[in-house]
């Protein structure tokens, strides 16, 4: 197998710190990486694999040659540069929401859907992170027992705003803890101490782009029929780290704890954590850090016949996106995808 | 109108300063008034309407001559003398959970059921304060659209759990800011910039005490069909006062969110705040130390034909304990069932 020419876009968010990490982490095979940043980043040094390596501004030219782009920088940089790169014969994961829903591009999660990168055309979408820990929980489930309806209601860490939304939180928290005032710049409501029932912006059916997506996403990797009844409350929660999902989902057949259990403990990425009366259950501060997406205090939903009612919690940024980012680029390469 | 004497069982707790202050705030009038305690806390000094009192201990005697008992006591403390003070032709008010689901106690929030107060026997339960916030808005609309089924996910502030739990989540963000050790007391897990999801203790079928007392309360206060499906969530998040709650609630009749938010605008004790474009929308810590219970993010729901999404919060001190204590004693004087 040929060792791909990698790209890294974006190296020094948040998620792009992870990438790199994770492609450490996991060794991944190339045959060589650059890392890509806006000009304000380039020349900046990036320590990889005990070596150093300078960042370059990302330009159409970047992309001569590269084999895979590891995407995540913002909706701008990837609409300036995602056909960038695929003209110049790339394929990009893109980890923006931008690409996710065109007929086109296919939404993929490791192990959820995988079948579905083949139809690329270039790029490849990685969910939104609160979608993605879900659908390596439900996709097991629904090919046991068929998804005939999900409510979630998510408690969202600030990580997933960014490194200014981690600042902000701590800041914000020694200042209450202090008895300071404190100036808001990344949340609108000070989040220390406290919940903002908003993420991301106002659609006009009243629900966030955030829970939309959580409702569209799921969707279109699952497959389910468009009109499948899906609803989603997206909470900000004062925790740095992972996202947390109460999950009630209804079957078209019945499925009991039990066997939701013993599915979910042979899933891919799945660890079952649940048994609660030992005080076994996932938390977002013990999931940070961690591959898995943690699923506990499975239950029957009393509210509905097949219905299942689940908590999962997940590093979403792992998981939710640099995570899956190098899974895809994996898999890309095991299944000859790439233009060699 | 004769004014009563009262007494207030369990002053030094959490919920005990919290009915001194309502009942100063709302100029209740009494005939006398006495606080009582464990023999820990005799002989205390406590201020009162600019006056000083001395905390007695609790005994079945201290009844004598008591009208109403407000009680925020445990429930070891309730047990022991509840029946002690009916005995002596008291009312008790009773914050614990011990009687609530009781056939011959009403179980009663001020503006929602009132007429159950007649009922009494010398006893009346104040609901779990994660239920008595959700009961204000859901029986106007139960009212007007008839409630089918009801899915809640619950976000609640440590408060709940006492001022150790406070001073808990105060003390463990310290040391985690700090990158100190910190040993966990009042909850299982280190609440600090994380979620617990547990509240109280598990029952046989997965579910938590929280989670069952929301069921089996909503049932019993809004009068449903003990097979009225509702299922409960109950989360602990790292804020000190106020519970919010993810709503999922299900109408035999169609009722639009824009009907939903003119019934809860006219509806007792509630208060809309839901204008999220212009980021109006209730958060746990605007809410604290306020009376109202507030609702937004009102939408359809997208997962159900006749259903409604809210969020719902408020100060879990006040509307779920201390407050309706009151406004339940208020009431009391009012509809004239104190023995005079």
């Amino acid at each position: 197998m040929n060792q791909p020419n990698i790209a890294v876009l974006g190296a020094t968010g948040v998620v792009g710190n992870h990438i790199l990490s994770i492609l450490e982490e996991r060794n991944f095979q190339f045959n060589s990486i650059k890392f890509l940043a806006s000009a304000k980043s380039a020349g900046k040094e990036i320590k990889f694999k005990g070596n150093t390596y300078f960042i370059e501004e990302a330009k159409p030219e970047s992309f001569e040659g590269v084999d895979i782009v590891l995407s995540s920088a913002g909706a701008a940089t990837s609409k300036a540069l995602a056909h960038e790169a695929v003209k110049r014969g790339a394929v990009v994961v893109d980890n923006t929401s931008l690409f996710r829903m065109e007929k086109d591009v296919p939404l993929v999660i490791a192990g959820v859907n995988d079948e579905d990168i083949r139809k690329h055309n270039g790029i490849i979408a990685n969910p939104n992170c609160s979608t993605s820990q879900l659908m390596l929980v439900l996709k097991p489930l629904h090919d046991a027992a068929k998804i005939k309806k999900l409510v979630v209601s998510t408690y969202q860490s600030v990580s997933g705003a960014g490194k200014a939304a981690i600042d902000e939180l701590t800041d914000s928290s020694k200042a209450v803890l202090n008895n300071q005032e404190f100036e808001n710049k990344v949340f609108k409501k000070n989040i220390a101490f406290n919940l903002i029932p908003q993420i991301d912006v106002f659609m006009d059916n009243g629900y966030t782009k955030e829970e939309m997506k959580l409702v569209n996403e799921t969707k279109k990797i699952l497959h389910l029929p468009e009109e499948t009844p899906i609803s989603a409350t997206a909470v900000r929660v004062p925790v740095v780290i992972s996202h947390s999902e109460a999950v009630n989902v209804e079957f078209e057949k019945p499925i009991t704890p039990d066997e939701a259990r013993k599915i979910l403990s042979e899933a891919y990425g799945v660890v079952v954590e649940d048994n609660p009366t030992n005080f076994e259950f996932p938390t977002p501060r013990e999931a940070a850090g961690k591959d898995p997406v943690y699923v506990g205090r499975i239950r029957k939903d009393l509210a509905s016949e097949n219905g299942i009612v689940m908590w999962v919690v997940a590093d979403n940024l792992r998981i939710g996106a640099a995570l899956n980012t190098v899974r895809i680029a994996e898999k890309l390469v095991e299944m000859g995808l790439i233009k060699k």
